[in-house]
């Protein structure tokens, strides 16, 4: 059964789901909570409580049906697609800030940090779906890929309202989220290519990660090679009318449009080589990084986000289902989120004293704590699982999906105030986190 | 028929369709003609030109078959609502540069011209339709409100362009097309609610004039009191937590958020009500005016115009049916052309001589000509028909749909050359217009 497909109703399904998701992430916010968690509360709402016989998703056109009955119509497609873009987008957006200079030069510490803050984590995951839980090889992969990556956002954000950017644990987590960030892209990147083909063999997983390197290489010679030289055409275009004419005014070329076809088309390219949508967006951003500012990229990118991120968020809470929440899986919950904890702090405290010998404990603990706040990337990654299908299945079950979705917001909510009294115990900076700076 | 709904299809056909729009802008814009014109030439190419068996059209998922037996795909439906988005953020955008003050300082003699560039065009297309046409009295009606709006951005682009912003024609032809333009969407409104009737009764015309005008009164309202509140508690909370931390860095709440919220409201209670949602996105932008700069909402709204609007004016190409137009048309074309020309060119020149008796011959011919180009609006007021359905048939043609898009591409290709020529013989600059600064 199809629902006839109206822009109007389109219209109403934008209003609602956007006015829904930004006054949740306003209130959240005000409450100190990141705003992101109120944008899934609003997707689990809409998606699972019940008014008379539909659900506020069913009476928006959304889906036909509710519960596991429930069957997609185009305006949910129309969602979809602008949740997908506002990934994307974000992805994107967090790429601009990820200059590859900063990461050369943040040195050995902060890529300790990384490599151990990504490896306990994913061993934790993976060992135990293993032998723990279902057993399921590509369960184990997801949920381990999962835990792997460090919200830059999230943490970054924590120590710019606390104003304590220059510290050295600032500097070290910064780096070390960037670092960790790019091995949960290529940790990705490995896993559901695996997924994709559906076969274990080491050939493949070379494959796949040669060609994850490659991708990222490709790019990075990009940015070093053809973007400072669309930088100095601008800058002659202009020079020589300027000579012709010394009342011009430089044309102000809109480089957004090039970001958002490169975006476009690196995701694409990503997707279609079997890596992730975002990984190429990402990368995108990344290309642009060292003139992101100049070019007002961020701030532009922030507008096309501010439009579309929350379609995303609402649409992951859509996806949870809290119907099959029962004993087992509170407890499968429990030992999740304190083995992402543990995963991160363990790894990263150890990452970081073998990095730099003179880190005492108070920073080690810092460091291990500014580390664990998983935010998106979690659940993009278990997104990701969630669409794909191998040995008759999806290459993450429902139940581990609404775990990792818990996990991501668990973890994100608590690190935000440990962080900040951790910060205060040592610089004894008595500092508010600015709770209203809206996305 | 159903194409399979996926993400990397929606993906590749969103790159192909954005890359190949912003080229072909660019291109157009390099030789001096608005790049809308490049834009709508590629949604021509892509849905009539065939390769092979298939068009472009086709092979990106956006129809199953071609020509008249087309049928739209859900990935058109995707194109079509990121269409529809964009000229609401366009018009959106028109609005923020409308500001009631302004528009009441401009006085008699901008009023006059808008008024007269307003009947006396709609008189010549609704005459021309009416008896020498086809004698459809909606297809009268929609060409007459397709003639009647002037471009306020191609205008005021041109006016920018040679730096004549202060002389006294272009303040009379910016304060002119801004009237225009809310008298356009009056028309607009009075014409389709007509038209979804289905009826001709004075009474229902006085009550879509009402409810207009109601709306419009209602939004000024709004904007005059609830806005400057707006302004005055985020002042008032910076203020306090000021008191309380002299290092307090101002919270930045991102309006954009709201613009869009009020966007996405009004827009489709226009459109609920049974006026167009542009209307309603106009008078969203129209409420913000005041503060649209020191928000940062011109910036913020172009970056999200930088990704959507070039949808729209693809999808109006595509529109179009170049297989209908044989000798009967070209001469309609023409006509239509010469009367969109005479009919602004008159009515306005005539009001600014009525308005202000100390305008010269010289100064006639430069607001006469100013007023000249349609650019989008007539190509929105023709879709908007296309999508009614009244006496079994559509409330515009196709063939008219056809006239009325290459009328506005002409209308606006004409116009900018004409106008910096009239310009530059009453004030002796010898300024080139910027053909390249992008959208």
């Amino acid at each position: 059964m199809e629902t006839e497909f109206e822009f109007l109703k389109v219209l109403l399904m934008l209003f609602v789901v956007f006015c829904s998701a930004k006054a949740a992430s306003f209130v959240f916010n005000r409450i100190g909570v990141p705003g992101l968690v109120g944008e899934i509360l609003v997707g689990v709402i809409f998606a699972s409580v019940m008014f008379g016989d539909t659900t506020i998703a069913e009476s928006l056109g959304l889906y036909n049906g509710s519960g596991a009955d429930r069957e997609e119509t185009e305006i949910y497609h129309v969602l979809e697609v602008f949740s997908e873009l506002g990934v994307m987008f974000l992805l994107f957006s967090v790429g601009l800030e990820t200059r590859v200079k900063d990461l050369m030069s943040v040195g050995k510490a902060a890529f300790l940090v990384a490599m151990l803050g990504v490896l306990v984590p994913f061993v934790f995951g993976y060992a135990y779906v293993e032998y723990f839980y279902d057993g399921n090889m590509y369960h184990a992969l997801f949920l381990g890929a999962a835990m792997v990556a460090t919200s830059v956002g999230i943490t970054a954000r924590v120590i710019k309202d606390m104003r304590l950017t220059d510290a050295k644990e600032s500097r070290i987590i910064i780096g070390a989220a960037v670092i960790d960030d790019i091995l949960g892209m290529i940790v990705l990147a490995v896993v559901s290519g695996m997924a994709k083909s559906g076969e274990i063999d080491i050939g493949n997983i070379a494959v796949v990660t040669i060609s994850a390197f490659a991708f990222v290489i490709l790019i990075m010679l990009f940015s070093y090679f053809v973007v400072p030289k669309i930088k100095q055409k601008v800058q002659k275009y202009n020079d020589a009318k300027f000579e012709k004419d010394k009342d011009y005014i430089p044309t102000k070329f809109n480089m957004l449009i090039l970001g958002i076809a490169l975006c476009f088309g690196f995701a694409y390219l990503a997707e279609f080589i079997g890596l992730a949508a975002i990984i190429g967006a990402f990368l995108a951003g990344m290309i642009f990084a060292d003139y992101a500012v100049i070019w007002g990229l961020e701030e532009k990118t922030e507008a096309i986000n501010s439009l579309l991120v929350s379609f995303f968020f609402v649409n992951v809470g859509m996806k949870v289902n809290l119907s099959g929440v029962d004993t087992n899986l509170v407890i499968t919950i429990v030992v999740v989120i304190v083995l992402a904890i543990l995963g991160k702090y363990i790894g990263c405290s150890a990452g970081a004293k073998l990095g730099d010998k003179s880190l005492g404990g108070s920073s080690m603990n810092i460091i291990g704590i500014g580390m664990v706040p998983r935010g998106e990337v979690g659940i993009i990654v278990a997104s990701i699982g969630l669409k794909i299908i191998v040995d008759g299945g999806t290459a993450i079950s429902t139940e581990l999906y609404t775990v990792v979705v818990l996990m991501s917001v668990l973890t994100t909510i608590i690190a935000p105030p440990l962080l900040s009294a951790a910060f205060k115990k040592k610089y004894k900076t008595d500092y508010v986190v600015q709770p209203d700076d809206q996305l």
